[in-house]
């Protein structure tokens, strides 16, 4: 068999076959569309992931309920405020939203999903929401995925599309996506709105499990500033319109679905962390050798949210030291003596010690736009991935003046 | 019995009888002092504990051998260099440094402990450090805490000194410190040094206990960035000069011996939050409500590492669903609908929901010098307290620029 090829396409969350969607303005942020649709022609297989932060937003209370059906057709999301911390009259609110969705496209409301995203702690101006709904469902359409990726941004600077396409058995299927960040992105999840769709025809199980591991390859590999959010929110709806043989089975057919759904999940959570706050520098760490996959991640996970090391990066200075600190400091199991540092190619520390190294090159490398940092534990086969961003002063500036 | 009183008095660490100190240039710093030497007139009770990273400054080898003793009675601090990650050799400059001491001052190698600070992975110019320890040494007195202070400073803005007085049985006894911060601060322990002496006399166990219940309350309650040092070193010194009758169980003395030496190690944790790097804020965080005590002490490291909390309270705008996200981050038991937060005393969040407050006074509050913020879980007794301070524009451009 040839290798099957997965090709990067244009048009995001409505690159596949049956979707439309669309942005408008509701008043909600200072300026810019702020009310967001995303609308299957036929009812689609759903799968969600949110927070597993203590303190929800109104949305996924209502989610989880209407996502038990296992079914879905549109996804209505506001930017601007979190409606989070405004207890029943929040879930009220945006049972609301869903309502009034379900109602202008003559679908069952609980095939609606909400998502909400911006400030905790105020009431959502429903009103203004509600009346803004049948404008933005006059409005869907097949290109509408910029809007919609404009539309759920909050101190973004860009909207982070990704699409890709593929053959299964002589059918072309389309997985697109959409996902916005940008601050109190960790894991797990990064505080975060994505929204992923495909044509492909999928059953619930195979849905689940490949959304699950494309998830853990890509939105919980990131961290910005080691916040985690209220409201982050994954929801991926498969309509099956493509007219493939249904994917039901762990086979060649799910696994190059799986490639190109973390094809797609992976592009969309780098732009994430490239367009972290303040970020100027993207900024991957990995670690390997650890004992296991887990302590990997651990030492990975401290690493990139040590402030100590985002701010060396930023300032390009190979002030090495705070790696091996920030290693050290993850709690597991692992030998001072054993340890290898790289930045880049460049061993800057080895079994422990400071190794000699080439300085400008060195200093070239982390003066880069994208610094990989390696961590080698020497002690046995496990290893992780984290991807982040740089801390700067315009992090500080953005956190310190963001409106309540 | 009438209440015993502690007096805060001057002097460091060398108030207390018995003990004198020095700060000396060596050229490890731009400028400025950068070696400093504490010596007791005769031997004294030790006991130490260091950084629980994984990653080791070569003093801390050293240190944990000659300790084993349970007596010391020199300390010699170099700033300007860690003394990390240099291995062997490491570790070996390290003896040199407690051997020449100790032939100047005439007394057994492993009588001498020995700390560093600075940059990781450069050896030492131990040339230098040796040819400095004689003058070092010669200029040794009563009042030399304050120098010593400035010796061991990084990039702390102040030194840091303590002390206080009280009565044990008719006899006077003191207890003073020093410490340094400031950056890379956070628990177990701070990334910090801290010198304690004392001329009482006390059992190597009392020491030890009161020692220990000390830290937990103090330099383990403070976090800067969250970072764990490679380096953290808190040793104290009893002398035994006072003449008190020897603490040597859980009596009253004990306890009166605890509360003046928590009441330095406290003032000294403050100090170093206080000028952590571009602070401008002091942040208290009480965690009340919590199961148990680890549960309340989870939620408020969580809390008080957020860099979203932190640059808040920077840009004194009262975002408070920061403080709900982050303490529903700490992975501990809670429930969202219990949920009360205040910031100063004003109920900022009701029983998972935002209160009415007065907004004005609430700014003021949250814009004053030291702000404090309270979670109550409402789940049970436990409670935690944490020191922190505000993420500023400075932080970065300290940690951004420090010199490799």
């Amino acid at each position: 068999m040839s290798q099957p090829e997965i090709h990067e396409i244009r048009g995001g969350v409505t690159a596949p076959l049956g979707f439309s969607a669309n942005g408008a303005r509701c008043g909600l942020k200072r300026n810019g569309k702020d009310l967001a649709i995303i609308y299957s022609d036929v009812p689609a297989m759903a799968r969600g992931l949110w927070t597993s932060n203590k303190v929800q937003a109104a949305h996924i209370y209502l989610d989880k309920k209407h996502i038990k059906s296992g079914i879905a057709q549109a996804i209505v999301v506001n930017s601007g405020n979190a409606n989070c911390c405004n207890g029943r009259a929040g879930i009220k609110d945006a049972s609301l939203m869903a309502q009034a969705a379900a109602s202008h496209l003559d679908i069952y409301p609980y095939t609606v999903l909400v998502a909400s995203t911006g400030v905790i702690g105020k009431r959502l101006p429903i009103k203004n929401i509600l009346d803004t709904i049948p404008v933005l469902i006059k409005g869907m359409r097949r290109n509408g995925s910029r809007d919609a990726a404009r539309a759920i941004m909050t101190t973004d600077t860009v909207p982070k599309e990704a699409a890709v396409r593929f053959n299964i058995n002589g059918r072309t299927v389309t997985i697109g996506g959409i996902a916005k960040g940008s601050g109190m992105v960790s894991p797990n999840m990064a505080t975060m709105l994505s929204f992923i769709t495909t044509d492909a025809a999928i059953s619930h199980n195979c849905l689940k499990s490949a959304l699950d591991k494309a998830v853990d390859k890509s939105f919980n590999r990131i961290t910005i500033d080691g916040d985690m959010s209220t409201n982050d929110t994954v929801i991926m709806l498969a309509n099956g319109l493509s007219g493939n043989k249904l994917i039901n089975e762990n086979d060649n057919s799910f696994n190059l679905f799986c490639t190109g759904l973390e094809y797609v999940a992976v592009s969309l959570a780098k732009m994430l962390v490239k367009d972290g706050e303040g970020a100027t520098k993207f900024i991957e760490i990995n670690v390997r050798g650890a004992r296991n996959k887990i302590e990997a991640n651990k030492v990975a996970c401290r690493v990139s949210n040590s402030n100590l090391v985002k701010t060396m990066v930023h300032g390009g200075d190979p002030n090495w030291g705070r790696l091996a600190a920030s290693a050290g400091a993850a709690s597991v199991n692992m030998r001072e003596n054993l340890l290898d540092i790289y930045i880049g190619d460049v061993r800057v520390m080895r079994k422990g010690v400071g190794a000699e190294f080439d300085v400008i090159k060195l200093r070239r490398l982390i003066n880069k736009k994208e610094v990989k940092i390696t961590v080698d534990l020497n002690m046995g086969n496990g290893s992780g991935t984290m991807w982040t961003c740089d801390l700067s002063e315009e992090y500080v500036r953005l956190n310190a003046e963001y409106e309540t």
